[in-house]
Formats: structure tokens, sequence, C-alpha cells
């Protein structure tokens, strides 16, 4: 199979875009990513996205793509993982791409949460979930991430400090990030300090749930230098999935779905654990974030808040993560 | 690109399915289909659903699938594209296999649309089109449908009997389909006096919005006959995008995709549009058969009607067509 590589990219500001529609984000980010590759042939949509079908009364966000574009005659999908939409659908158009059935493919992410009351969002983030074994319980997204993280902290004696330094990295990150949510610094006492969600998860633990879209125009390597002067390699784009609820799983606190994907990727990229220097990891809470950072390898288990906490993670550390800002940081736009 | 095959095929009775849910239909079906196939091993899980954040609280339907039949480390993914999400499930699960990126695909699709109230049923179907333009204006699917019917009558000078062969047609081919919704046979004038959905569409001229589910096992044709005796070999499956609203088409009696995807699937499959023996077409309304059966080559625009009333379409005519029995006599469970 060959190589592909991004040679365009677009991305709206992230936040709450009252004056804005999910397809104008979706417009807004798609146009400016096929401006930057100069190109006028697109072989594929794939669309990422979680909540349209709730919050905006929408499906079929292929053919809207299509749409806002003047293009047609492609196949246009919409690819739906829950949280995974977005990387989800870049991960079915560079195998479009690498397996030769398509030359260029559009992949765009988009999300308007906003537009949902407060328990209309809790409840489209439970649809991830079992609903027959889990959501109508009545536990909410925050209330899995609190059990998890309370677990966590007991079995490895972590402290809520170290969890901390999670968020007050990425709100760092997204100082440099134009298109984040938020500018602001925060510290470990500001985190500790804010309101609690769900105990013992507080707010600065917990990313927002925000409007916004990014797009990416993907074409084979060997011909990615004719659009750009510096197109992306993929060197590998691999998903993996695991037991989907959590009482399902063999241990709460491992994702399997992390080791598998990132073992695929490691190995379709001929490369080591060694040789990545930059990770970005789903931080929709801090927890989560942290158990990436273990479950693909970069900790041990139990030693992920330590290697947060140690300063591994920052920009100048010995491996920058959630450069952009994370979802706490940059926003969480789910799809997108 | 190799060619695919399908080694296994599994579906549920299709109906009001008031004991059954969505998981259940799924792991029927899917199971079913593993079990003809004789295979152990799945690489890739696409999942074909419309509506089933809105009805059943439920997204995800990838994962949920490894969960009913003890499948991980695989990627699993759900597809949507409204009213098409099944056909697309298929098209990117041939891709995947003909790519050489999966050696044996699952695609699943399921809908659970009895769960759901009249009006939410009505809700689901219109999130397929463009909210800002068309739904928010009150029309529901089968009004856009009954503007189209008018319209092409009106056009092409079609009396009612000739559209109404079609459902007839559609129910007398479900009686051989032990999966079918309806079993009853029904007559033009049966039709014709049946209530009004929307003027001039009557009831038996709308398809149901059914439960149930159906589930593929694809794999090389060259390791085909390994797993099956009578394994079916997928000469292409192709799919294209219009305008998304009715009113941004350049003519409203003409589904330019399926002209498209009908002229790519003729040039991949390598055959013309005279080898073809048996059609399958989209009949949610009378109307939208009649429609596909000319955008497709196999009469010419506004001849559609007089195709079909001149019974071209029936299992002893020149064109079987809808041999399952249609959207009409087997029920429509939109993304299976």
């Amino acid at each position: 199979m060959r190589k592909a590589a991004i040679i365009g990219i677009g991305c709206t500001k992230i936040g709450e875009l009252w004056n804005k529609s999910l397809k104008d984000l979706l417009a807004e980010s798609a146009t400016a990513s096929l401006n930057e590759a100069g190109i006028d042939r697109i072989d594929a949509i794939y669309v990422g996205n979680m909540g349209s079908e709730v919050v905006q009364d929408q499906s079929n966000l292929g053919a809207l793509v299509c749409d806002c574009l003047g293009i047609d005659n492609v196949p246009a999908l919409r690819i739906e993982a829950a949280g995974a939409s977005g990387a989800a659908a870049l991960a079915e158009g560079v195998k479009s791409v690498s397996s030769g059935s398509a030359e260029c493919v559009l992949v765009a992410g988009a999300e308007k949460m906003t537009d949902a009351v407060p328990t209309e969002a809790s409840r489209v983030m439970m649809t991830g979930e079992d609903p027959e074994y889990v959501a109508y319980s009545g536990i909410s997204a925050a209330g899995l991430h609190a059990l998890i993280t309370r677990l966590y902290s007991d079995k490895y004696e972590v402290s809520p400090d170290q969890i901390a330094m999670m968020p007050v990295n990425a709100h760092k990150n997204a100082t440099n990030n134009e298109f984040a949510q938020f500018h602001n610094l925060i510290e470990v006492d500001d985190v500790l300090h804010s309101g609690l969600v769900s105990d013992p998860i507080r707010l600065l633990e917990c990313a927002s749930l925000s409007d916004g879209a990014a797009s990416l125009i993907i074409c084979p390597l060997e011909t990615a230098r004719k659009f750009s002067d510096s197109p992306v390699e993929i060197l590998a784009s691999e998903i993996a999935t695991d037991s989907l609820s959590l009482p399902e799983r063999q241990d709460l606190l491992t994702f399997n779905a992390s080791t598998w994907a990132t073992s695929r990727a490691l190995a379709n990229a001929k490369i080591k654990i060694e040789d990545v220097n930059v990770l970005e990891v789903h931080d929709e809470a801090a927890i989560t974030g942290i158990m990436a950072i273990e479950d693909m390898g970069f900790a041990q288990k139990g030693r992920g808040a330590a290697f947060v906490a140690d300063g591994n993670i920052a920009i100048e550390g010995t491996l920058p993560t959630n450069t952009m800002g994370g979802f706490k940081g940059r926003g969480n736009p789910v799809g997108a």
C-alpha cells in the first residue's frame, strides 16, 4: 500500500460559536483546507461527527458537506465512533488513499455541542456507552470518569495535584494555539479549588463540550509535493475497539484499545516507541489522558500521573503532549 | 485491486419486533452470517445505521457489535448516510477487502424504528435532509415524495394505477421472502383506495419504518471457496452524492447520484447495462423506485412508470426488480 500525506488543513476557532451553524463550521474548515492544498479535485469525503442527529436534527453530513462545497458525484459518508469519530474518519480517509481507491480525500470533523441544553449534551455523550447496561442507570460520562479517577488514585496512591498537572499543561499549550477555546493559564491550585463536577473530579479537569470543525486534505505521498512545500507524511493511522461498557472490561484502569492501536501503528510505521517525540491523547477528563499515556506504552501502569507531574509532557519535556492544548485547553468539539 | 466476495449472510425477520433490542438484532444477524461463513477471524467491522442515536440513545454501534460478538482489537465503525447507510457500509467493507487492508470484514446494518413514536420517526427520517432549508418548514419525507409524485405525474402524464404497480410487485415478491414484514398480496385497487398519507401518496405506496438487521461477511474472492461452496462475487460497489436538498437540485425528477453511481459500478464491473438481469431499488415511496429505474438507465426518463406497469419488473419480466420484496414488502429497517 502506498503512503498518504496531508497537503492542506483547515480549522475553525473552537468555542461557543452562537453565530455559526454546523454547516457554516464545516464549510469554513473544509474551504480553508482546500485552499491550502490548492486542489480542485476530491474523490471521497469522510465526515466525523458524534451527536448532530440529536443536537441539530441533522444526519447525512457527507451529503451536507458536498452541498456546502458544491462538490458532487463522489462518495461522501459520515463516520461515527462516539468520541473517536474524528480520528476514525481520518483512518478511513488514509485507507482510501493508501489503498489506491482515491487520489484525493477530504476528511472533515465537526460538532456543535453548545446548541444542546446541558442535560441533552450529557445524554449525547452517554450514547457512546451501552444504554441497556450503563446509561439508563443515570450515570454521566463525568460520573464514569470519576469512578475511574477514584479507583486509580486509590490503587496507585496518586494525589489530586499529580493528576491536575494534565489540565495545567493543556491550558499552557493552548495559549500558543490561536484556535483554542481557552487562553488562560491555570495552576494546580486552581484545579484543586474548582467546583466539584462528580466527586473527585473537578471542573478544571473536564474538557468543555464545544463547537468547531477541522478538515484535512490527503493525497498520495508521491504526488504531495505538487501541492505543498511541506506535506505531512502519515506513517500509520490505526484504530481498535475494546469492550464498549466499563463493567465489561477486564481491568477498569486499562484501555486495551489504546495498547492495540498503538502497537499496530508503530509496526505499520516501522518505528519504535522511543522514536515518538510528540503525543496527542484524549483528555476529555484528566485521568483518560494519563491512562492513555500508560496504555500506549509511554509510562508504566500506575506511573502515568507521576510521569505527567514530573514535567515530561511539557513542551520542553521528554515527550511534549497535547501541544495544541488538548481537549481541555483547546475545547472538545467531539467529532472534530 | 483484488475482487471481494460474500461468504456468509444473516438476516433477522423484519417487522415490529417489540421483544428484541437493537443489540439483539445486531447479534442475531451477525452471528448467523459468521456461522454461515464458518470463520473465526474478523479484521474490521462496519455498521450501517441511521437513527439509533435519537431512537435508542445509542451511538458507537461498531463497538456495540464487538461487545455482542466478543470480538476486540479490530477497527469497528458506524457508517451513516441517511437512507443509504447500509449500502454505504457495504461499499466501505468491500473497499477494505479489495484494497488489501483487511482479509475478512463483517458488514452489518440495523435499525429499530418502532421504538420511536410516529412524530419522532418522521423527525429521524427528515434528519437526512437539510434542516435549515427544508426540515424546519415542517414538511415530512412523505410530503417530499408527494411533491415529486405530483410533479412527475403531471409532467409525464402518468396515472396513479401505473405507479401503484411498484408496491403491487413488491408485495408479490415479499411472499417468497421468509424474512419479509408483509406476506399479503395487494392489487392496484387496494393501493388506490388506501388512506391518503400526503396527497397524492397513499398508504400502500409507502414503505413501513421497521425493525431488523442484516449482516454480510466479505473476504477476497481468491480465498472465498475455502469458506463457501457458493460465494457471491462483488463485481463493484459504488456510491455517489448529489445535492442534499430537493430545492438545490437541477431537476426535481432526477436522482443524479443514481446515474453516477451506476455508471461507475458498470465500468468497474466491466459489464454493460444490458448484462444486468436483477435489480434492487430504493422504494421508500413508489415514485423513488420508479425514478431509480430511470436514472440508472433501465428506462427512459418519464417512461419508468410505464416500464413498471407493463410488467417488466415482475419475477418473470425482462428485469426482475426488488425480488426480496423491496422496502415496501420486506419492510424498511433503514440502516439494514
